[in-house]
This record gives structure tokens, C-alpha cells and sequence, in this order.
């Protein structure tokens, strides 16, 4: 396989943009990504999109977004994995450029989710439509019930997920492109509505609109093309059941452990050698079991590491510096792009206001659904 | 880049399945081509599929693809990109193949159109939401232009579209898996109701359920598997604007004629090479719009190549020995892994009443919307 490098990235504003369509979404990202690498040239691009369809009734993104952009002609199709969309897209472009068939390949994700729809019911259907939808429950029901069963196992409480939340807002304030910027104290949280039990609105990530991209090529071209590429180490998938309760142990995200040591074994590197890592928080309980799935800390030690300040910024091993899906925002098929848009700024110094000092190599981890798929990318600065 | 084989196929009947599932169709298609293949392990699964979201509320095929196929665990993710969506996962699968990433990749396409939903309209929504959806236009109406255009710039008739009518039902009739098997006279389609003027019932295809599977692997590892791969020769891909009122010229589809150039020139060869292929008639027009911008005849004499049995059983280029999509049926999603699949038949010479004598290359073009992407995989046998 040939090596291959992150030469530019781009991301628009998340939050609530009703004066933004999604193909305005997709161009002002990739528009960015590649002024950031200096070229306008793309051999092809690759859209992670959970549901156009449902969302603002428009499939067929690839030609869309291609003729959109300026770059008519240009191979470009849609990979959907639900939540996990965007990283699927990446771990697409980074293969094909892998394989030789391309050099510039843009990865990206978009979703417009503030359009009108029923956002919970078309998030509903990366749920198992025939043993779950149909019976009624949403995905705010489903990561209750793995809270519940975390909290069962584990011992884990409502206020050990509230200072996930606690932190999400802390690190998210300081970024500009998230959708809430604004600290939020335990209490605030403590105190949020319930959503479903134990799920307060405050442990939950919001329906968001934005988009985010970045430009590929080999490593060996690569400073061509930038002074700071970052080189992709891995890229780890999996999957696992689409029904929750089809799982062997629903407290553990086994499909995030899958991924991870996927990556990891790509990477020739344990959870110890990661700087800086951006995990899914769709909701504080899941960003609770992907410390202990990535190995970050021992299973069972999750519900402490926020608390403990273990995954703060200045702890061991920083978490979700950009404010994560829960302050910066979750539009859905472009949260695993932006997640590795954030790394790659951490591994060039461009970190700002939350750099990792030193941070040499980043870890992104995507999921979709209840834990049916992941994908984790392993990046270092070269 | 590795070079890629094929090394088993299957597929389900196609038609109106009231007795299968999304999930269903899936999973015959895939044993089946497992079978073939004589293997049980698969490294990594891509799922063609337009609109699983809106046909049957179901988005996130591909963990509950592995899932239902016993194959929890395997990477798995779904590509879409309209009717174009099972050639666009074949060549994914394809690159994952190339790369050196995977060695057993599982390339399907599904989909279950017969279920209840308004299918014209979830099938518009491969066309442009803001720029013709929202005027009330759908395909029928699309290809409708088509076919006046290309009347008007070569002078093709309405009979000369509904030869192609008559060549695909005479073909799909010796198909056992074909949705209609029915021989239909000229007279037959020249008087069946009008759909959209020009177009008639019997110049369209149908709405279909049904799955095509097929596995890939290395070249060089074929032979374990099975004595007759087939090589995967090339993949081009391009778009054009979503648009039809956006193209130079609405007769001729640019996009098919960039990615055939595309495959012909990594394959090495030109379409005089071509023994035996399938091409997307969606509607009779875009089969004669495809034998020119593939090459297969001159510019504006695709008119005359089914009236004259230059693209019949035994005429210079076999085209659509299938029954093509007008009688084999066209599950959106999964029509490109179809159409491959019968070209890989006819290569191991496994084609049956419809066997082209002494087929060696074979090519395979899918396409989606009204001519916005499209695919193109050339095929030798070894």
C-alpha cells in the first residue's frame, strides 16, 4: 500500500444554518480544504452523508457536490454508514489512494439536518428498522439503556457522565466553529430536562447542520503540496450487531474496541502513544465506553476519567478538545471528518486555544447507530 | 496497484418479492456468491443501495448486512450513488482489493423497491431537488428529453427505441432470473400506453426487488478459490451535473463516454475489444445513447444498431443478453453488480441459452440519474 497524507482540511460553521443548503455545506468545507492544500485540482471525491434522502429528500450527492464544486466530470460518490459516515469516507479515499488509483482524493461529509424533517425518526432508521423502530424506541432510548447497563456493571452514575458534559462545553467554548459555545457546570447539567432516563438533555448531542472535508495524496507528494502534512498510520473498521439487543454486553462498545485494535495493530502503536484523541459523544455515555474500548483507561475506570481530569486538557490522554459532537455539534455525515479535522490541526501546532502541547500522534474513532459500526483513524505529524 | 479477480457471483430472481426483505435479498445474493467462491471468510463487505432509507426506512446496510449474514465483526459500509450504486461498491470493493488492505472483499448491490413506498418519487430524488424535483419533474419525464433531443440531433423514432425493447425481452425471456420472460412483439411496445411522450410502458424498466453479490479477490490467490476467475481489467468512473438542463448537449451522455474512455485506456483495449457487454437501459433511449458514447457505433447511428442485430445474440456486440434492465429488472441498487455478474458469466462461459460464442473481454456500464454518474468495469477471463 502506498503511504498517504492529509495535505489540507476545511469545515464550515456547525450549529443551526438555515441560510445554508447542503451543497453550500459541501462547498464552503472543501472549498477550505483545498485552498488549505494549494491546489484546485481533485482526482475524487468521496461524500459521507447519513441521509440526504430523508433529511432535505436529495440522494445522488457525488455528481451534486462534484458539479457544485467546479469539478464536473470527476468520480464522485456517497458512502453512508450512518453516524459514521464521514469517517467511512475518509477510510474510502485514504484506500483508493492507497491503491494507486489516485492522487488527490477529497474526503468529505456533510449533513443538513435543520430542514424541516423529523430529525429523531430519520436518525431512528441507522437503528434496526424491523427489531427496533418498529417497536418504538429512538436512539436517546437506546444509549439509555446502555448507561443503564454501564451504570449496572460498572457502577457508573449521572454525575460521572454530567462532567463529560461539563468538559464537551468547557473545551467547545473555545472553538469557533462549534454550536454552543458556552460553559456549562455540573449543576447546569445535573439539572438539564430528562430526555430519557438517565439521559438528561445536557448528556445528549444536538441536531446540527454543517460540513467538512479535507484533500489526500500520497506521502511521497505531499510536500508538494504543504510544509506540515500529517501522515494516516491506520485506518481500523468494524462492525456489530444493528440491534442493541443482540450484543453480548451492551456496557461495552465491542465494536469500538474492534476498530481500535484494528488501528492500532496497523499502526504499530497502543492506546499509550496517543497525544490527543476525538471520540463519538453522541452521548456521554458513549464517549464513557470508548475510553475503556480505546483503551485508554481500564474497563470499568471510564466513568472516572473526566471527573478525574484524566481526559481534560493538560491530563493524560486529552478527549474531544474540540467541545466533541455534544458542544460543537453533530451533523451527522460530517462529524467523523470534522473529528479528524480537529486531530490534524493538533498535530500541526494549529491547535489554539486547545493545543496539545507536543501532541505527535491523534487518534479520530466514528461511530454509527447503538455501536453497529466504527472506524478509526490514526494520524501523526511528519 | 494489485491486480483483482473475481472469483464467485450470485444473485437472487428479480421481480415483485412480497416475500423478501431488504435483508433477505441480501443474503441469498451473498451466500450465493460466497458459495461460488467456495469460502466462508470475507475480510470486508461494501452494500450498493440508493434509498434503503426511504423504500423500506432503513439506512446503515452495512452492519446489518454482516450481521444477517453471520459475519458480525467484518468492515462493512454502503455506497450510493443512485442506479449507479452497485458499480460504484464494486469499485470500491475493487480498490479495497487493489490496495493490498484486503484480500476477500464481498461487492453486493440491494434493493426493495416493492414495499409500499411512492417509488417514482424516492427515485427522483436522484435527480436535482432545487433545480427539477421541486418542478415536478421524474425520470420518465428526464429520458422523455433525452429521447426528443437525441430525435431531434440524429433523428432517431419511436421505433427504432422500441427494437431495443423487443432485442431485451427476447434476450430476458431465456433468463431465469429476468422479472418478465416474456418475448414482446414491435407492435407490442409500439402500442403500449404512453408514460411520457416519446416514451411508452414498454421503453422503461420496471421497479424490481432483488440483490446481486459477487467476491473479489487478489489475482494471484484466484485459482485457490475457483479454476475460472475472471480479471477485473479497469474501473472509470465520472459525473456530470445532476442537471440534465446543465449538459452541453441533453442527446449525448458525456458521462458514459468519460468513464468508458476512462476504463479503456487502464485496460489497454478499445471497444472493438468488446465481446460482450451490458449497458444501463433504464429507458430504451439511454441503450442507444450508450452504444455511441461507448463507442459501440459512430455517433448517431445508435439508432440502427438493435433494428439491424448489430447489438443482437450473434451480431458485432452483443449488448444486454440479459434481458438488460427493461426485462431482467432494476433494483436500483443493485443493478450495476448484476450486470456485472452476467458479464463474468458470460466469460466463464456459464451463459447458457444466451452464451456469446468465444467471449473473452467483457464490459459493464451502470449509471445513475439522468446521466450524472456513471461506471464502467472491463472483464477478461484468464
Amino acid at each position: 500500500m502506498r503511504e498517504v497524507a492529509v495535505i489540507g482540511v476545511g469545515m464550515t460553521k456547525f450549529g443551526e444554518l438555515w441560510d445554508m443548503s447542503l451543497r453550500d455545506l459541501f462547498v464552503e468545507a472543501a472549498l477550505g480544504a483545498m485552498k488549505g492544500a494549494g491546489t484546485d485540482s481533485i482526482d475524487s471525491i468521496y461524500v459521507g452523508n447519513m441521509s440526504g434522502g430523508q433529511f432535505v429528500g436529495q440522494e445522488h450527492l457525488g455528481p451534486l457536490m462534484a458539479d457544485h464544486l467546479g469539478l464536473g466530470g470527476v468520480p464522485a460518490t456517497r458512502v453512508e454508514s450512518a453516524c459514521a459516515s464521514g469517517g467511512m469516507a475518509l477510510r474510502s479515499a485514504y484506500l483508493e489512494v492507497a491503491s494507486g488509483m489516485s492522487d488527490l482524493v477529497l474526503a468529505s461529509g456533510v449533513e443538513k439536518m435543520n430542514d424541516g424533517a423529523d430529525v429523531t425518526g430519520v436518525l431512528a432508521t441507522a437503528s434496526d428498522q424491523e427489531e427496533e423502530v418498529y417497536y418504538g424506541v429512538t436512539f436517546p432510548g437506546l444509549y439509555a439503556m446502555i448507561a443503564r447497563a454501564h451504570m449496572e456493571k460498572y457502577g457508573t452514575t449521572e454525575e460521572d457522565m454530567s462532567w463529560v458534559s461539563v468538559k464537551a462545553h468547557r473545551n467547545g467554548a473555545k472553538n469557533p466553529h462549534a454550536q454552543f459555545r458556552r460553559v456549562m457546570s455540573l449543576e447546569d447539567v445535573l439539572t438539564s430536562s430528562v430526555v430519557a432516563e438517565p439521559l438528561r438533555l445536557l448528556h445528549c448531542s444536538p441536531v446540527t447542520d454543517g460540513g467538512a472535508a479535507m484533500v489526500l495524496c500520497p506521502l511521497d507528494r505531499a510536500h508538494e503540496f504543504t510544509d506540515k502534512p500529517v501522515k494516516i498510520l491506520a485506518s481500523g473498521a468494524a462492525t456489530s450487531s444493528l440491534t442493541l439487543a443482540d450484543r453480548a454486553d451492551p456496557a461495552d462498545l465491542d465494536v469500538v474496541e474492534l476498530s481500535g485494535n484494528r488501528a492500532y495493530e496497523m499502526a504499530g502503536v497502543t492506546a499509550e502513544d496517543i497525544d490527543v484523541a476525538e471520540v463519538h459523544d453522541c452521548f456521554a455515555i458513549a464517549e464513557i465506553c470508548c475510553y475503556e474500548a480505546l483503551g485508554f483507561v481500564e474497563k470499568g475506570f471510564g466513568k472516572d476519567a473526566a471527573r478525574e481530569g484524566i481526559t481534560d486538557l493538560g491530563g493524560k490522554i486529552p478527549v474531544n478538545v474540540s467541545g466533541g459532537l455534544k458542544s460543537k455539534g453533530h451533523p451527522v455525515g460530517a462529524t467523523g471528518i470534522a473529528q479528524a479535522v480537529t486531530i490534524i490541526e493538533q498535530l500541526r501546532g494549529e491547535g489554539g486555544e486547545v493545543q496539545v502541547e507536543g501532541a505527535k500522534i491523534g487518534l479520530a474513532q466514528n461511530m454509527g447507530g447503538s455501536g453497529a459500526s466504527s472506524v478509526v483513524h490514526i494520524f501523526q505529524g511528519v
